[in-house]
């Protein structure tokens, strides 16, 4: 299986492409892709949207994954904010449901606690944590790419488990 | 000119393009078209973006205004409510860039204030005066629909405004 996650932003929106191999014993992450989209502040709303939604759509199509993984957002920053990455955030699930990719989106405590194994997990930590997983030996080009890939890995793990409750581990 | 309009709701999106005929004395509106797309709160949220996106993509391209007008949000709604608005918004948006269309953007105070003269005017006398100005002799199907067409007003209101200002009125 493999997940392609994304950590949406006004001026940063990170991506990450992150595989299960469950042939391999502890079904291994393999890292596959990562990078950052950043937006020009300078440019309009409409033009970096369509930035936004032309490279996620190519990056999607080029590593063909099974199922794209976005984070929940819940937040008390104010309504304008909120409406600046909800935009964001429209045009990357319209580019997943375009290239005819199921969404998942899961809350951030959830994202942590499947890389870091505790909800309140400092960011540095979650970066640590990524890299171990997927053995990196530099860090992604940004912390976008690497909330993204956190983002991935949480639905691999918590796909794993849903399968192993289903008792059908081990049969993909 | 001839402008497109955008309401844009989570649950109804209007549309409403209307048409300023230069030519003709007191520069007269033409209503050309308006209706809302419903979306079904039982589907999930890409899917109902896929489905706002196209048909806003081809509500543009069979009208081929010369500009995408869309209204401000500002509100203290919470910021949940904000996230969402701004899902339907940045795929309305993406919808008029892809189609290579400019986008404006009006305050609400702006449109209340073009179509009835009155910026804190109620949501029936904006219906109203849209019928009047349109010459409609029935409702649009929805007060989206309406609102979509206030904002189409606006733009071309505003845009004679300057057009007067610069001194160029008529030789368009």
């Amino acid at each position: 299986m493999r997940v392609f996650g994304i950590d949406c932003g006004t001026e940063f929106t990170g991506y990450g492409v992150v595989e299960m191999d469950a042939r391999a014993r502890n079904s291994r992450l393999v890292h596959c892709a990562a990078g950052t989209i950043r937006l020009n502040k300078k440019e309009a709303t409409p033009t970096r949207l369509v930035k936004i939604f032309g490279e996620l759509t190519a990056q999607i199509t080029l590593h063909e994954p099974d199922v794209v993984a976005i984070e929940e957002v819940f937040f008390s920053a104010n309504a304008k904010s909120a409406l600046k990455l909800g935009q964001v955030r429209g045009v990357a699930m319209l580019a997943a449901a375009t290239c005819g990719k199921p969404v998942v989106e899961y809350a951030p405590l959830s994202i942590k606690s499947a890389v870091v194994g505790y909800g309140l997990a400092a960011k540095e930590q979650v970066q640590f944590m990524v890299m171990r997983l997927l053995a990196l030996e530099t860090a992604p080009d940004s912390a976008d790419a690497a909330d993204a890939l956190a983002i991935a890995i949480c639905h691999l793990h918590t796909a794993q488990t849903l399968d192993l409750q289903a008792g059908a581990g081990g049969r993909r």
